[in-house]
């Protein structure tokens, strides 16, 4: 039990790194103007190909992504830029549950109700949920179209130098 | 490598339950009218009490409650319930790093600038940050006094026969 507590106290809370490939790899694949392999996404990043492709495994199945096979195959985008949102991509790596999990210390209290649904009913666990839905909320907001619009206007050129070399055949 | 990546997949993002159970304590001990034992506030949820007093010393440090030695010591709230927001707490339990943390990939792209700061440069990172910065504000318009108003309406009684429950002699 202490290693387990251990563990969770260093690691809660933080999302993993996948996250920020998996953000990258689709700005990266709205750019590209052709089917981009796993290993030449990485490669942009100087990330490790197997974790990478994992990430664009969970936004394939989410329907964010789509991949073909064979020699010219790779990862597209599936969606438009405007149809992916930050949240998308969040859910898409790290899953629906909560950040803030309740686990219904109620129950086990001198006064709990056995019946009493505490994720819903406990003013805590609410709160915590009402903050967690503002974060969700400005997830939701952000599109892969509005990073491309950031990028533009502070980046110029990097659209088109990141598309070039997306397409460059692989050394 | 594969081991860290597995725990870091499982755990992310999740806060741990030492957030729960310091809400729920910040909560009781504002309604105490004595210092309360950790072993006293731990019963009142079955909880393990040498993981509480953990979260509990982690609240001290932040100077949300006190703590005083000797038998008829024990833990109490420091500041006002006017004065302790959710992210007070959930800052003292789980530190001020945000859940989502910029590892400046595009240090290694090839069109990488050695001298730029990417947490604050990167569009990814800025709008992952604003909406952490919607989390946070929600959370820090929240107070204990909020908490125990909510209770006040919803389950009359609950404080008085907390306040009770936590100064009775111990079993």
């Amino acid at each position: 039990m202490r290693d387990y507590f251990w563990i969770r106290n260093v690691q809660d809370m933080r999302m993993a790194e996948g996250v920020e490939w998996a953000l990258h790899s689709c700005l990266n694949l709205s750019w590209a103007d052709r089917p981009v392999p796993a290993a030449r996404l990485a490669a942009f990043f100087g990330l490790p190909a197997p974790y990478l492709n994992k990430q664009l495994q969970a936004l394939a199945r989410a329907g964010i992504v789509s991949s073909a096979p064979g020699p010219r195959g790779g990862f597209r985008l599936e969606r438009a830029p405007e149809q992916v949102t930050l949240l998308d991509v969040v859910v898409a790596i790290e899953g629906r549950e909560p950040a803030f999990r309740c686990t219904e210390i109620l129950h086990a209290s001198p006064f709990g109700d056995p019946a009493a649904d505490y994720v819903t009913g406990c003013v805590i666990s609410r709160a915590m949920s009402g903050a967690e839905l503002a974060w969700r909320r400005e997830l939701a907001a952000t599109t892969v179209a509005d990073l491309r619009a950031d990028v533009a206007g502070q980046y110029p050129g990097s659209a088109e130098r990141t598309r070039e070399w997306l397409a460059q055949a692989r050394a």
